[in-house]
């Protein structure tokens, strides 16, 4: 295969063969065809798409280049995967909620990237928690506990490494078939047999419009399905952040108060409606008062303090979820209602304070974030707390006080309701 | 500037701010920018185009990346451009004819590349001719002999040198802005102060469109003339190869017999249209007359061994001109009229025969390629000889005969008669 034959047919609207994307798919994770060639067939794709056959054949292709993770011997495995939002902290939560139910979450997780935060980094705002695990590491800790999450290895998907950071690289990230290409290669490298995407609309996310995600959510079911796996997928919002804290510890002591029955209550809500299309998808009771059970009654706190135990993190030590000492208030500026509240901005507010990656390798501060006080739909008065800066030593908070001025619109008049979740999409083309 | 904005901003249909462009070239030039993000800029433009001023201000600042030749010394001063054709040998023609006339020829040349020829390669068909010049033998040559061509250095344009090179590689060649400024940021650079395009139109060519061709030939005036340049192009048609010969040696010879009063109808023709264009923009006598005399009467022959000369090449030397032993002839397998020959399937015939170049610094074989014997509205009877392809010991003959077979359509009817000169740009938008 001549690599500008192949760039051409696609910058020319024609369809690949599978034997030809599968070979291109081989020779780049050979190495053997240079990043340019390779980012100019991805701009290609960007303008021209690829049809469901030639998305679910890539997709297979990238999931091949490297290890695939084999979990056939243990029960009712499930994998989730969240688009990225600003504040989704719903894998802390989901992942013990739904093992204390009797579901196995293998799961296998990459870092953030801009203004969304990444779940494996904020575990490790907890002191000890390691997310490098070997494949026995993984493999018995989803059998002895229940709920395991890794790092993404180099060994998974190894040829979506590559495309994953030309994408950003070179303007090609907004493309629906290579995102769907690239989030379902490493769900089927994974190994679970049933899979729930949290599909994020809105503001905070890459996909602004519902009609969008819908068509990523076909996209990514009908690989799942022609994979033999069981895929669920929920739309939700993400006009503005998912709960109250935003930032990595925050988020954390966030997920655990819901895990103890307190937290806000959209995550709570969320949790639940993604916790019964998961246990749905894995034939097991999805009976909503049992879920709200598990969380209140301590069983899901319990699941999560083995889990954070069996990867060696230690809840109590020093500096575990430790915050950043310095809080900046931004407050209401005049009486009214919160009309907007844009996740975004609000997201963007971590980058100064410098709890953002804006390249991969970055360090970033972990005890840093935004504490939200008011959210759509909430009546302030002059003067009251409308989101609290944590931030240490100053850096960056006059700069993310005012975006989050910005995140707020206060208004006289009441919005409309803020709509949670969107769509559920159960089975079917 | 983020290259990764820069991308975007053409991905979405925006027009770049010159210092941006500027910019963009600038670090491109300095290695700054890697390989990739221009690979994927490109394809965006490929989809979006660049405008006239965005055209422009990318044009400069590619004649800007390295040295501009100053030919402000010499007297009429002219560069000669055809954006490639098969069996296209006019410039051999035209350099010494419009150097006898009075023009100072001054060009830089590239080498070939796929089915088109290049002029540099059929000129190291002659013994000791050499094209690798300094800039002082360059400018006393241009002074001296009144005609110099000289092969492209790494120091005219280099920006454009790594953007062509990316262009072959990621399918971004046909993009129309991207020609334009390839083209024009050379001949700014080259110094000419009138410069003539001729742009092939047909399927010989990447131009398949007489429109397209149109469109570019406007673009690039308008180049020209915003940097001060006398611009004028003409469009000729490639359907099918110009003379009877392609291929180095070959083609050479038949300049030479062109020189001398003889050679093939079209080629005279389209030579004395181009002179005559050149001797215009030049301020120099352009009557036909005068153009057909000087081909006549010895002088451009007499202009073309001076040249020769001046550059080292030895027209007597054993070796020069050498064609390659081998014949093998294409007869008409029934009687009828030519009513087709298809000039980018005669240009591929020259890969097999190894006349070809399919990668940048491959060496070619100057002395093999095809002789037309008949072309489009000849009547031809069962057995003539259609094309004699001239190979060295067989090497890739019997590939060649197909592809000449295929390039041949005989008919019953006479095809509309084959019109050469398509159109003349003097002036005006």
């Amino acid at each position: 295969m001549r690599a500008t034959d192949f760039i051409q047919a696609k910058r020319d609207g024609r369809n690949h063969g599978a034997d030809e994307l599968i070979e291109f798919v081989r020779e780049l994770t050979a190495g053997e065809i240079p990043d340019y060639q390779v980012a100019a067939w991805l701009m290609a794709v960007y303008f021209q798409g690829l049809s469901d056959h030639e998305t679910a054949v890539m997709t297979e292709a990238l999931a091949d280049s490297g290890d695939r993770i084999d979990l056939s011997g243990l029960p009712h495995t499930v994998d989730k995967h969240s688009t990225g939002g600003v504040g989704d902290k719903t894998t802390l939560v989901l992942a013990p909620l739904v093992a204390a139910l009797g579901a196995t979450v293998a799961k296998v997780s990459g870092r953030a990237l801009g203004h969304t935060g990444g779940t494996i980094d904020k575990l490790e705002s907890i002191v000890g928690f390691r997310t490098d695990l070997s494949d026995e590491e993984f493999l018995r800790l989803a059998s002895d506990v229940g709920v395991v999450i890794a790092c993404q290895s180099k060994d998974l998907a190894p040829a979506d490494g590559v495309i994953y950071a030309l994408r950003n690289a070179t303007a090609t990230v907004e493309s629906l078939p290579l995102i769907a290409a690239s989030v379902m290669s490493k769900k089927l490298a994974g190994g679970a047999a049933s899979i729930l995407l949290d599909v994020k609309v809105g503001r905070g996310t890459f996909m602004t419009d519902l009609q969008q995600g819908r068509t990523l959510a076909r996209v990514m079911r009908t690989i799942g399905r022609r994979a033999g796996r069981e895929v669920r997928v929920v739309l939700s919002s993400m006009d503005q952040p998912l709960g109250w804290a935003v930032g990595h510890a925050l988020e954390v002591r966030e997920a655990l108060a819901t895990l103890e029955g307190e937290g806000p209550e959209d995550l709570r809500s969320l949790v639940t409606v993604l916790a019964a299309q998961l246990l749905e998808a894995s034939d097991l009771d999805a009976d909503p008062e049992r879920i709200e059970a598990a969380l209140d009654d301590g069983s899901a706190r319990a699941k999560f303090a083995s889990w954070i135990e069996g990867q060696g993190g230690d809840l109590n030590a020093e500096g575990s979820l430790a915050l950043a000492p310095g809080e900046a208030t931004l407050t209401a500026w005049r009486d009214g209602v919160v009309h907007d509240l844009d996740a975004m901005l609000v997201g963007r507010a971590l980058g100064p304070l410098g709890g953002a990656r804006s390249r991969k390798g970055d360090a970033i501060d972990l005890g840093v974030g935004v504490r939200l006080q008011a959210k759509i739909g909430d009546t302030v008065e002059e003067g009251q707390p409308l989101a609290t800066v944590v931030h240490r030593d100053g850096r960056g908070a006059d700069e993310a006080l005012a975006e989050l001025g910005r995140a707020f619109v206060i208004a006289d008049h009441t919005p409309q309701p803020y709509r949670l979740v969107l769509d559920v999409l159960r089975a079917g083309g």
